[in-house]
């Protein structure tokens, strides 16, 4: 395609409001245009590129054996009110009426109208297992849209749901679908993990996440430096410890006037963070609870609400009605229960509040305190695998998969049911697999891009190759052999884009810069001359002169 | 792909609500599964059929020059505000409130959005022409969905949108997309015709539409059969016709008791309907206005709403207070204006009715009465074709496509102007132009079907070749060769349905015309004896057997 026929609006500013370098130049190199917040079009680069993803992923899917469909937009509420969804789901479940006041949502997930289709359609366990997938439009009513096509309100995503006789059948496919979501991804050309996750409000009992890694990515992931361990930090679970001998050390009450953070106590008494106990007062169902751990742990809120339920901090003036010291709170003789994590329970010789205004404990240990253990704490860079190997590591990630193993969460809601072998029947088992696919584009970008502009992996770039000639409304020579490599590639079926316009040749390369297009081939006179066209890879500074009669093989070769 | 492999749910019956051919083949062949009113699922034999009629779209419209976008389906109240068309657009504009209360309504079509983009994109006449299209979800509440995909509430539509300089350029742009939905149609394999048709409430100035012909279409398309001129009854305009002498007649006063019905009165007065003229009253905003017809004639309401503005018939109590009668209205001595077909105006010595009970008049003529004449009437076969050539035949055809010329409609509503030559700012023109692509599928099951079920065109069809074996799991010779012929045609490219079920042969043979599939090749142990497979095309009864080692090439020169 030529340049002058296509819109290709690039613009040098990115606008105030994106603050994401995927953002900012998704914009800058005309990719997206916002219609309103949460809402973009696609202009043509973008949507190529968009294409491209979506075809990586129909073609692996239907590797796979799942099969595509395609479900409305607009759901009944009746379906959500049938798995209870209707109710739980918050204001991010955008619901209307009809003409005929019938009440709608517009799906931000399928799994409702996938298990009222698998319902209708499966009704022996002859059929199973079966995965239908679909690509299409989801609409989020995010409370705030921002990052661009990162947390749009409207986006595309390709969700899948497969359908069980059984657990192991289900469990297969799950894995299945692992592999098929490993092979997307390498496809797609990004450095990409695997990691354990929270199931969150989808349900289910396991799922994993895909992050693309990078710096500016809203997840953090743990990896073993020594095994194929990675787990979203929420996720990665410590086990009871070892407890060493208590230590000699005897414990001492020091004046800690107006010391009252972590940081603070542990610079004036000369100890690491890791020497100090902390505790946190947070009010449940059942009344309030007090959470010990190591000074330089930070509690991990999702485990606190799996073990105590919904959860709250305490505020001051609910610690001060406990008789409790802000800033100097300890450990011994709460009027609270006291739960402490398994890694502070092996610490000794610490250092803790002493319950009372402007004093600290130094030389503690948990003798003669009644206390339970849990695990309470987000993993920090150093900790041990969980699976025994190696230390942690921790990314950052951006979520563009999640794969769940849902069991029967919506199948018996909404009865779907099939004949099983011995003529009974059996709710289904069921998985679901979703990818964000605008957000796949974003997410590719955060991972490459460089202060030109974005780095497109070659698999996913609106365009291969890009030819720039140098005057070409000027120099017969040049055009000439500019529209023979042209079309020397559109013969080989090469995506080639010839830059057609009259700009000057610094706003050409900035353009093909910008827009991340992988090969670049300029032509000039100069280079004529010598029978040469000038090769640049948009990954690598390096110029290199290619022979005219070469240029084809070269770049042939370049892209396999 | 072998049957066991996806989900074809076929089912002997229709559904109670499936009225036409089209909406009762496509849920009883398992294309499409309906979730409410208007919602429809596409199953996988269904998506694969709609994939193929966008992929061709597709192409065309990219070899057209069209740049393919995709703008979000949810829009913002204040565009269709800026527009007019928040007010106009009656209640199938779905509309809704985010949670920040912000109106939006669910797309129906783009207008609004595309202008808004291409008035920030669009800044120089040097970017012109451009012509964005998008293939997406639209949505329409329809009061009464009904024909499943036919007229559903979600459907997929290809949209196209064209800026111009002028209005030359306009033309021309619209004169392309007629050559290339002409060349779309082609491909598709349906019997399809262009034809005139009216703007209706996108506006603009000249729309030409798209009809699939069926005897089911719910317009009727005239034809000339001497010449080109094709369009929408509704549309067919005639012009004043010459007078001839008047009659020698004398009008004479008749007791038709009771008989008011123009089939009636031209039965009891032994003539012809066209000798009756049928005299309707309305009520306009301008008062009450009397309109004379050809008794064989019907009223076009669209040519009377372009004369006479908005308009209903009169009640029978209206009538009464005019002192009329009705079914003895006649032509003289009205009280309120008369306006006369062009059709009706040059009868002589007709009948009509008297303005009392019981009587109607014959031998009637004009002379002596005070009227106007206009064109009110929809065409009937028959007629003389509006260019002079030839009479018109009429046919039923459904609307798949619609072009128009928009002129400045949008443009000039919502300020998208470019600097044009002079340097001066221009108020864009527009074109657009329409695929219903859930439609198409629709329209092309009206097209071609026989009592065993669809006959897809080779170019749509979910696979092109069915290969049936008898006995597949039980004849290992059977099972081999089938196999062997399945690998042949999956490696030569050729989309193959292996039917691998313990079915009957006549299941699965009913099941393969059901679809539509357009080639069968059936193998058994009898064919085998004789080194054949027996080959049926899906519009042929005739079987052929042909030598097994032939059975690539052949139905490869099928395909071609």
């Amino acid at each position: 395609m030529k340049t002058s026929q296509i819109l290709i609006p690039t613009q040098k500013e990115a606008p105030n409001d994106a603050q994401i370098i995927s953002h900012q130049l998704m914009i800058r190199a005309g990719l997206i245009s916002k219609l309103a917040s949460g809402l973009y079009s696609y202009l043509p680069m973008g949507l190529r590129v968009l294409q491209k993803v979506e075809k990586i992923i129909r073609e692996e899917m239907n590797n796979s054996g799942a099969q595509e469909v395609l479900m409305p937009v607009t759901q009944p509420a009746e379906l959500w009110q049938e798995s209870g969804r209707w109710d739980e789901y918050g204001a991010e479940l955008l619901r209307f009426h009809d003409r005929h006041n019938r009440a709608f949502c517009l799906g931000p997930t399928h799994e409702e109208v996938v298990t009222h289709l698998a319902s209708q359609y499966l009704n022996s366990y002859k059929q199973l297992p079966m995965n239908f997938y679909q690509i299409q439009t989801k609409f989020r009513d995010e409370i705030r849209p921002r990052f661009g096509v990162m947390r749009s309100r409207e986006f595309i995503m390709k969700d899948a749901y497969s359908f069980h006789l059984d657990k192991d059948s289900m469990q297969a496919e799950f894995e299945k679908m692992h592999a098929t979501y490993c092979q997307i991804f390498e496809r797609l050309g990004l450095n990409y993990r695997p990691v354990l996750a929270d199931s969150g409000s989808i349900g289910g009992e396991s799922s994993i996440e895909f992050h693309v890694l990078a710096e500016s990515g809203e997840d953090a992931i743990c990896f073993s430096d020594e095994s194929d361990y990675a787990a979203n930090i929420e996720k990665v679970a410590f086990s009871k410890q070892e407890k060493t001998n208590s230590t000699s050390a005897s414990e001492k009450q020091v004046l800690t006037k107006k010391i009252t953070s972590i940081e603070e106590v542990a610079q004036f008494l000369k100890v690491e963070q890791a020497q100090c106990v902390k505790t946190l007062i947070i009010k449940t169902a059942n009344g309030y609870k007090a959470l010990a751990l190591r000074g330089d742990h930070e509690l991990n809120e999702i485990k606190t609400q799996n073990l105590l339920g919904d959860f709250e901090f305490a505020s001051d003036e609910e610690i001060k009605s406990l008789d409790l010291k802000k800033g100097f709170i300890g450990i011994k003789d709460l009027s609270i229960d006291l739960i402490v994590d398994y890694s502070a329970e092996v610490m000794v010789d610490f250092v803790c509040g002493a319950n009372q205004w402007d004093y600290h404990l130094t030389g503690c240990a948990w003798d003669g305190i009644k206390f339970k253990t849990a695990d309470l704490r987000n993993a920090v860079a150093g900790d041990a695998s969980p699976d025994g190997k190696g230390k942690l590591v921790i990314k950052r990630g951006i979520e563009v998969g999640h794969i769940f193993q849902l069991g029967d969460k919506y199948s018996k809601a909404m009865n779907a049911n099939v004949i099983g072998e011995s003529g009974k029947a059996v709710t289904m088992m069921m998985g679901c697999y979703g990818i964000g696919v605008t957000r796949v584009v974003a997410a590719a970008i955060e991972q490459n891009y460089d202060e030109r502009g974005i780095i497109f992996p070659a698999s996913i770039a609106p365009f291969c190759v890009v030819i720039v000639p140098i005057n070409y409304n000027k120099s017969t020579r040049v055009k000439d052999l500019a529209d023979n490599l042209y079309q020397q590639y559109l013969d080989a079926g090469i995506e080639v884009l010839l830059d057609d316009r009259k700009e000057r040749a610094g706003i050409m390369f900035a353009d093909s810069e910008l827009l991340g297009i992988p090969h670049r081939l300029v032509l000039s006179d100069t280079h004529a001359d010598n029978g040469n066209v000038e090769y640049k890879a948009r990954n690598n500074p390096e110029k290199i002169e290619v022979k005219f009669n070469n240029a084809l093989v070269f770049i042939q070769s370049k892209l396999k």
